[in-house]
């Protein structure tokens, strides 16, 4: 296929000639412009979009990072926010980090070199220093705040983590497991731990946390650690865990014959479509995971668009879904 | 941020100039050389990887389109994709049909104003005048062939239908209902249904069919389907579906007061995570999703990089995988 170049060459210009031709900025001859499309014509060139984009500096990509889409809360996200952007002409990369740090910083060097106008990431690698470093708008979701001027989308986890215990108090539990991630307190998502804790604690009941690897979705070690925690555990009568987690801790309380929610009570937190097809219903926090994307898209097109000053942290609500498995 | 046009400005070159001085092919002069790199380090102007990856008429990007990614097959597919993609250095752009011809539409045409190197396709919308006209190396799963020279990666569907009413059979089901696709008989996977019906009448049961809107993939569509299937067909004590109709339809099921696999057995198709967390284990038809994402990409791969003839059919078997709603 012709080039910009072999149009130039046929033209007998040069490719500057071409390139002011094509966006149809700058002066040109008119002489000089026929011969240029005269050009085009013979060679069949089809003007390219990223070319005439890269004259101002914009691609109209908008780069979505996420630790696995193979996972329903992240492919959720994803949908959303490449829907959002399409409407506003943006195309978006997608780059999953399969939880390696190296993937995230090659995606992001990658991503410093001109490939796109903007960054949204919800990885959890803990690669804050690239971020220091980029040039680009970026907006995170759930993560500390990765440098200045990058804001952050977020729920609000602390009334998550509280929601969850009150549920399992009003089902008379007396001893509960929460599983939670391997602590870094600068992430969001983790306050809710905290707070569940607190709580549950106050009503005088006992609470026992599972400690999950960082950034681990794989489904083997979901099913290890259902396993591994009923062993560790056998005594506990309610839980708090992730969807995921939620599905195959239950699983596993029913091959060894115990019943939900007479033996043992279960809240998940997220409520993405894994937990559609469930049964018994599972009593879940919901994350608002539309309006999550948009908001994450909103804000960033703000920056690239408008150059406005943004929040730098922006706390959605969560909900409780009462299900069949608390009483 | 400073663009090759500022930097041919300073250096008192022109944008060609610069342009081989970035790229380092073609003849520059010393001196001009020399007034170029001062001009970009003055300016602070970065090499911009896609202006450079223009010059030869690459992206490296490839497109991925899918009917939904909110969608645990789909999530899965593109998962792979992207993580194999990457390994060869190119980028993966999401396009999400959501359904819509015109999403697919408006995405093919900026593709073919060279935004991409080649698309892999996964998506039902029908359109397939489209690819047609399409000048990039296109692959596309599970969909009839889009047009000469398009190859398409399937499964082999007969071999996935055939088991799955072998399993009911071996169940003792003397009733049955398969979830069926608005018929489009030149998509491979449609192949499925008529290889159930055969088989099982074959053995003397008697088969119905629960006919699905073409390309839905909504969640509220799908508690619908299990209920009114359910209400048409109460008699029935077997069932063949995809995977997120075959847990509502389980559902369903169960909140009748029935019991699986006693009352009613079950065989799902496609065996995507969204089966994972499903209690009890559902027996299912598996397609390889990991070999098929590859299958694509290589078959992609060769076409862009090696100008080499490819298969333009690739059938991949699939798996039988017992659980515990069949007997």
């Amino acid at each position: 296929m012709a080039n910009v170049q072999d149009v130039a060459k046929k033209a007998g210009v040069g490719v500057g000639t071409v390139s002011r031709v094509i966006s149809g900025k700058g002066y040109v001859s008119e002489e000089k412009r026929k011969l240029v499309q005269a050009a085009i014509e013979e060679l069949g060139y089809q003007p390219n979009e990223l070319a005439r984009n890269l004259l101002h500096n914009r691609t109209n990509i908008i780069a979505i990072i996420v630790p696995s889409v193979a996972n329903a809360f992240y492919s959720t996200l994803v949908y959303y926010i490449e829907i959002e952007l399409r409407k506003y002409g943006y195309k978006t990369m997608l780059c999953d980090t399969v939880g390696e740090k190296t993937n995230e910083q090659v995606f992001l060097e990658m991503l410093d070199r001109s490939m796109v106008d903007g960054v949204l990431t919800a990885s959890h690698t803990q690669e804050h220093s690239v971020y220091k470093k980029l040039k680009k708008a970026v907006v995170s979701f759930d993560t500390p705040q990765l440098a200045d001027g990058i804001p952050v989308i977020t729920v609000d986890h602390v009334k998550g983590g509280r929601m969850a215990a009150e549920a399992l108090i009003a089902s008379d539990c007396r001893e509960v497991l929460q599983f939670v991630d391997e602590s870094d307190e600068d992430y969001p998502f983790i306050r809710r731990h905290r707070e569940f804790r607190r709580v549950i604690e106050q009503a005088g009941i006992i609470c026992h946390d599972y400690v999950l690897k960082w950034n681990e979705f794989g489904r083997d070690y979901a099913k290890f650690v259902a396993k591994d925690a009923l062993e560790k555990y056998p005594q506990v009568d309610g839980v708090f865990s992730t969807d995921d987690h939620a599905l195959d801790y239950m699983n596993e309380v029913r091959y060894l014959g115990k019943r939900i929610p007479e033996d043992v009570r279960v809240v998940a937190y997220d409520g993405a479509y894994i937990l559609d097809g469930a049964y018994p219903p599972v009593s879940v926090v919901v994350q608002p995971i539309e309006e999550i994307a948009l908001a994450g898209v909103n804000t960033l097109l703000k920056m690239i668009q408008e150059n406005q000053p943004v929040a730098d942290w922006i706390q959605l609500d969560v909900a409780y879904r009462g299900g069949q498995t608390t009483l």
